[in-house]
C-alpha cells in the first residue's frame, strides 16, 4: 500500500470515529445552495463558506469555470434536488492564469510528466515522448480574473436548461486572506 | 442581499479571522495527490480523507464521474501541479441512481424547475414549459455503483494524456458511516 493511502484511511478512521449522526443526513442539500469554485489545493470551501455536511452541493474542477460538466451538475442540483442559488467563486493566483492553451498542447506533445514553471515559463523536465491529443481539449484559461467570474455566471444565467429565477452570485476568494469578494 | 449570501458573508468573516498563516501556502499541492468525487451534500473529502488547506487538489461533479472535464482537470494537476496520486470516490445513496437520460431529458422537456421523486419515480410539479437542450447532454448517471467506480478508474488510466505510472485508486464512501471502501 502507497504511504499515501495509508494517511488518507487512517485520515478517514479518525473520522469515522467522529461521525455522530451524520449518517442519517437526506440527499437534497439542506441549505439548498451549490457552489461551483476551483480544486485548488488552498481552497476548503466548507471552511471559507461556513458548510458543514448536508448543506450544499460543491463542484469543482480546474479553475471554477462554467464549463458544460460544471453545468450539467449545476442542472442536476437544481432540477432534482432542489438547488435554488448558486455560487461562482474564482481565486487570486490561479494557475489557469499561467499558461494558454497553445502552451500546454506544445507540453502535453513532448511529454506528459510534470513540467517546470522556470522564469515566467513553462518548461519539460524531460522530453520522453507525450500525445497531440492535448491539442484538441480546450483547457479553460484566463487572463482576467474578474472577467472570468463575470463570464461564467452569464453562462450560467444565459443557458437554456437554467431558469432564469435562479441567482448565480459571482465571487473571488482571495488566498492571501480567506476573503470572499463580490464581483459585479 | 438575500439571507443565504449574507449567511455565507458571515461565516467567511470568521474563517477570516482565524485564517492563522495559510496565506503563505504555494500553488501547487504540498501532499501531491487529487481527490475526484461527487458534489453531493454530505461529502466533505476535507474531513473525510483528512486535508488540510493546501495538500491536495479536490475535483467535484454530479457523480463524482470521470468526464472530459474531470480528465482536464486532471492532467492539469500533473503536468503543471505535481500531483502523482490520484483518488477516484463515488457514494453510497447517489441520486445518480435514481434517474436516466431519458428521464431527465422528458423532465426538462417539460418544466426547468424542481421536480419531485414520488413512490420511486420523478414527476414535474408544474409544467410550465422547458427545454429540449436536456435531450443533447449525457448526464453521466449510472445502476451500479462499483462498477461505475471501476469504469471511471480504468477511462483515466487509459487516457492518452495520463502518465501510465500515476497510480489511480477507487473507492465508494459510505454516507451511512463515513467510511472509505475500496473498490478494485
Amino acid at each position: 500500500m502507497s504511504s499515501l493511502l495509508d494517511e488518507v484511511l487512517t485520515a478517514n478512521r479518525a473520522y469515522q470515529d467522529a461521525f455522530g449522526d451524520k449518517g442519517s443526513l437526506a440527499l437534497p442539500p439542506a441549505r439548498r445552495f451549490a457552489i461551483l469554485t476551483c480544486m485548488d489545493a488552498r481552497l476548503d470551501p466548507a471552511g471559507f463558506a461556513g458548510l458543514a455536511e448536508g448543506d450544499a452541493h460543491v463542484i469543482r474542477n480546474a479553475g471554477g469555470r462554467a464549463s458544460d460538466d460544471a453545468i450539467r451538475s449545476l442542472v442536476i442540483s437544481h432540477k432534482l434536488l432542489g438547488t435554488g442559488e448558486w455560487f461562482v467563486i474564482h481565486h487570486t493566483d490561479c494557475g489557469m492564469e499561467l499558461f494558454t492553451d497553445a502552451v500546454m498542447g506544445q507540453l502535453l506533445a513532448e511529454d506528459l510528466h510534470t513540467a517546470r514553471f522556470v522564469e515566467g515559463r513553462w518548461e519539460n523536465q524531460a522530453k520522453a515522448g507525450g500525445s497531440p491529443e492535448g491539442r484538441y481539449v480546450k483547457w479553460l484559461t484566463f487572463t482576467h480574473l474578474e472577467d472570468s467570474v463575470r463570464e461564467d455566471v452569464q453562462r450560467i444565467r444565459n443557458h437554456p436548461l437554467v431558469p432564469r429565477d435562479i441567482p448565480v452570485h459571482g465571487f473571488v476568494y482571495d488566498v492571501r486572506s480567506g476573503r470572499l469578494l463580490p464581483v459585479s
